[in-house]
């Protein structure tokens, strides 16, 4: 068993997030991870108030373990967001996009875990400043939106930062990954892309077909000349948009073409119009399995690693 | 001791190379990591071919122990270097930029290791095919010129397409990162970035200093719109060039503002109009030493670290 100061805090078997992927991580979803022993976490990036409480709601029904919320603190009715996080007292808080100071005594009242999601060594020191209870350092590998710093450089540059303990993310989809985050000072990861493969993941069919059969190359990211960067899978709408950046297209024309491209991708599957957020990782998924079988196998093969890493000292 | 078969096919005694770069990785330099137990290289990027004769010469003076030269395929006067090379016997020649299919026969006649850059699997594939003796998976964490991808999501899916062995490269600055690479399934790890702070290293004053104080978020990458990315510290020349990167600014007057950018900050330590390579791992290098110091304590804690890596699994 892998077992680490994470697990202690949150009441997991397995030191393995589930990343909270806009319109995608759902009750069911996080359910099912929760269940299998990692920590589900449901997306409450749409904004949606109401929808969100559904979703905790049901989630609480579908696991008796932990589970989390990810919050995108730039999004619509943040506040709102907040306020429903707090009441439902869900185990853990997940933030996007900034850093939680202000929601952080509400949350923390409500009996609730605070771990942002960091991408750099300075946002990482005024979230434990504030008061977090741990941090996700998550590369630019990742799917979805972005920073600039990768996985191997920033882990250890916010280990060396902070005191609290440090999740990895970002180019993590199977042993091999839990293993090196852990010996760049990590204690747990965050995953997102292979949990698009898994059968609770209620993606359209086209999208998990093209995650499959995407190579380690597949991916594009867009969305720099506007300041938010994303990261997808190369599609006819990721190329046209990647070309359009450097035209003299218009700043309010190029955040147009992107309007409706994340429901296409995830609830119509059109291949055209779709914008398929997902990591580099995404070579390294090729199959459809539960939460519990990939969890499973990601935490038998870092076991099997880390108890042979000696092999390399004579 | 960490000793791998990159060590036995190489005959040195520590699986790390100093990564060949442009301007700056002279003979003493090389000679210097060499002398250490790792495998140092000279960088064939100028273009210059006499110079580069006086640089092997002066590296066979300077050390008994194996050494290298890093040769950027698309570079200037590149048969002829290639020639040299096979006719000066160095140990080993690592490749930028393509793939060195052309030139395998003749280094393999001369009895030279060749041990290509890679930036994804499909490359990798093509390297091994050719006859590579190894590849080093390089992520674009790096410092200089950059790939898409990360060392986290590389290194595992090239090791999975071929079966030679794999050298970690991109964002490996301590005995973590050594660590991290070994989980990945790399043998041996390339160091760039830290071997800047080397005393053996010649760059300008300037540089170094900018270097020792850099952040983990100093470094940004220029050059995407022409299609070769670099990554460097921020400077007032590398901030001014990305913003015009998004002008309506004509590629050759792109092109004509980066001209030069690289001597001035390597040899005349212009801190306006220079481009400082270096890489995401900057904010972890932080003390001038001997090349052989920090070969020395790199491994001394991957050592530890490996040692101490069952103690997750209870």
């Amino acid at each position: 068993m892998i077992h680490t100061a994470v697990c202690d805090m949150l009441g997991i078997k397995y030191p393995i997030f589930q990343g909270g992927m806009a319109h995608i991580s759902d009750a069911k979803l996080a359910a099912a991870v929760s269940n299998a022993g990692g920590l589900g976490i449901i997306s409450a990036a749409s904004g949606d108030v109401e929808k969100l409480a559904c979703e905790i709601d049901q989630a609480f029904s579908l696991t008796d373990k932990p589970f989390g919320v990810n919050v995108m603190l730039m999004g619509a009715n943040i506040d709102a967001i907040a306020e429903l996080i707090a009441e439902k007292k869900v185990a853990v808080v997940t933030t996007g996009a900034g850093t939680p100071e202000r929601y952080i005594p509400m949350w923390k009242a409500a009996g609730i875990k605070v771990i942002p999601v960091v991408p750099s060594a300075t946002i990482a020191k005024l979230c434990a400043r504030a008061g977090a209870d741990a941090v996700i350092a998550e590369g630019g590998e990742s799917g979805g939106h972005v920073g600039d710093m990768t996985t191997m450089a920033l882990v250890p540059q916010v280990c060396d930062a902070v005191d609290i303990p440090v999740i990895a993310a970002g180019g993590i989809a199977d042993g091999r990954g839990v293993a090196a985050s852990f010996m760049l000072g990590a204690v747990g990861v965050q995953v997102g892309t292979r949990f698009l493969a898994a059968e609770e993941c209620s993606i359209s069919p086209v999208y998990k077909a093209k995650l499959l059969k995407a190579n380690d190359t597949a991916t594009i990211v867009t969305g720099k000349r506007l300041g938010h960067p994303v990261r997808s899978l190369k599609s006819p709408f990721s190329r046209a948009y990647a070309k359009a950046e450097y035209t003299d297209i218009s700043d309010d024309e190029l955040e147009n073409m992107a309007v409706g491209t994340l429901r296409a991708a995830v609830v119509d599957g059109d291949e055209k119009k779709g914008c398929f957020l997902a990591g580099q990782i995404s070579g390294m998924v090729n199959k459809e399995e539960t939460a519990a079988e990939m969890i499973a196998e990601i935490f038998n093969d870092a076991e099997n690693i880390l108890k042979g890493a000696s092999q390399w000292v004579k």
